[in-house]
């Protein structure tokens, strides 16, 4: 570990871990889940709000930064933290999922990635050195390698692709100076089990400080997510924390805490705010529906966020039927509460020893409701 | 007053004045200025971050409520306090400056306004009974007369509507029964002091708990606006609250408090935000300036805002380019404390006997500046 950083696995129900994981700017206990704030800003929220909601780790967009406002001026200003004013963990990662998924794509060699920048078209060459040097002037505490992330369904695309994440790891870890940040490694290698388990001992190898999962939740059914978790946790170092790039919905999260996942981000809470919807614990609310007109009652009638404290979902409602800004703060506030409600409940699960059975109610229930959202 | 009602003046300089004005949700101290919640809700702020600006009085809109969701739902849902979850003083207008600026106007009789619905077209009838029943079922602490707001420059139209919204202020007075909400007068007459006067002794006379002069700041130039408050404020009580109607600017707040007003609203503070300026002491900063980048000073350097004590000029700027909510969202707080500090600033200068040493130095400052905004 870097100086600074340490990982303690406290307490295991099952494969599932409770942990702590110690970072210079702040201790985050796993599971965690972390709200993205792609531009350097989670999208409505102030620090202060992210703040009182316990927020522990925050994700920023290195692809984002880099193409605006830049990460030399943001270096400049002191960097992340400074700039966005959160003084509590950040990660930040490769920018290669967004080059895949947001730049025209121009030409993938051994050696990186050529784009146009989806705000002006501009030509960028993206390698493994190029995203460190980027990650190390934007300064987050957690910072990713440089990886493809490839149609989980193309066998042929998957082995080249691999071979290229793998070469770029070990080149991220060569390119990597910063003795304040940790760089993570990134297993890939689609829905192939025999590609992703290659992918988990190559990296694990090459012995980061931790660990992730790329390339899941990027179009491929549910069970064949699973099934890849089902294997990749277990050979990855078990004094490591493993970060699940990109997921998820509650479902998920409990689903891959029961397989060894310590730490998630996704944009789906203010994203979903942004689209009208309230995440619950069992499903998701559209808050524009007529229904919801005259109800005095809470978004969700034990939650003790602030949205939930203060409004009415008849509210909630006027806000949104009349595009009002303080729609999606308000539905963005209670997303992340129920996200990080969920991960510090399940944590408090499993260092009860409770996990399992925490984990067939909430099966059970979810299933029920036939909603695996 | 009504019950549960107070003012005092607590110190005169000049024809400034400061002091408390009681109402059943707590005490306003004048001079005061109320950011606006057109729709029940101050645009992108919680209420907890107006409670932590200090707001002591919020407006929102008779117009807009009644066309959505409905005063009849806002009623059932607990009134306008607990629909909003905003526990101090509101103020609600009479929706007539709406009617005439934002609906499509089929008819003014003297019995009423019959207009178009700006949302969906639909047909309604707003009388002076009808805006008190709508103000009622809201349940602000300070409501307002049913008026005309005509153009400023068109005598014989101003001479008109004066006659109406003198019958409607009787009206009104008539229609009111809640004993919780103080119903305030409004004086017309647009440029023409002689209307003015005749407007001011008029309204005077109905011995309303507090009395208001609108039609200013409609388009008439600043020079006409400060002749008509030279001679309004004179006309009416010395005893109770005067309010100038969507006024203003800090320039206009104070010259009108060395005229004699004690209340003000605008929506000037969060409009100007969600178009990327901020308000300062002595002017407007555009802060989607490239000057701006790189520049780590926060908006005003002194400023004991939110976005002042965190953010730097640089980070704004990257949230306004970015198209960030967060952005509108921090010049918000920092315009609206910009305006409550000024009428916080005013009224300890009042109490100590300064206004007039005040008002000198802020308007040879302002005026070097060429910059009367």
């Amino acid at each position: 570990m870097p100086k600074g950083f340490n990982f303690t696995v406290e307490a295991t129900d099952g494969r599932a871990r409770a942990g702590t994981f110690t970072t210079p700017h702040g201790d985050i206990q796993t599971p965690v889940f972390a709200p993205v704030g792609t531009q350097g800003t989670v999208k409505g929220l102030t620090p202060q709000q992210l703040a009182d909601l316990q927020t522990q780790l925050l994700l920023a967009n290195t692809y984002h930064l880099y193409l605006r406002p830049g990460d030399r001026i943001i270096a400049d200003l002191g960097g992340l933290h400074e700039f966005m004013s959160w003084d509590g963990p950040i990660l930040t990662d490769s920018g290669g999922f967004q080059v895949f998924s947001l730049g025209e794509i121009n030409q993938i060699t051994e050696d990186g990635v050529q784009f146009q920048s989806h705000l002006d078209g501009s030509y960028h060459i993206l390698t493994p050195e190029k995203s460190i040097e980027i990650q190390e002037n934007l300064g987050a505490d957690i910072i990713m390698c440089f990886d493809e992330c490839p149609d989980p369904y193309d066998r042929k695309y998957n082995l080249d692709a691999l071979e290229r994440t793998h070469q770029w790891a070990v080149r991220c870890q060569k390119a990597h100076n910063s003795n304040h940040q940790a760089l993570f490694g990134i297993v890939q290698g689609g829905i192939f089990p025999d590609l992703r388990i290659k992918s988990a001992q190559y990296i694990s190898e090459l012995d980061f400080p931790g660990n992730a999962i790329g390339g899941l939740s990027v179009g491929e059914k549910k069970t064949e997510m699973l099934e890849i978790l089902d294997i990749v946790p277990e050979h990855l170092p078990k004094d490591k924390p493993r970060y699940l790039m990109g997921v998820g919905t509650p479902y998920d999260i409990v689903q891959s805490v029961a397989r060894g996942i310590d730490i998630f981000d996704c944009v789906n809470p203010t994203r979903l705010a942004r689209h009208k919807t309230a995440i619950t614990r069992y499903g998701r609310i559209n808050i524009s529906n007529q229904i919801y007109s005259t109800d005095d009652r809470p978004l969700v009638e034990d939650c003790t966020c602030y949205a939930c404290q203060h409004f009415s979902r008849a509210y909630l409602r006027h806000l949104v039927k009349s595009n009002e800004l303080l729609a999606p703060v308000l539905l963005s506030i209670h997303n992340i509460h129920t996200m990080l409600e969920l991960t510090s409940n399940i944590r408090a699960r499993i260092l009860k020893g409770e996990f399992q059975a925490f984990l067939s109610d909430y099966l059970s229930i979810y299933e029920a409701n036939g909603d695996q959202q």
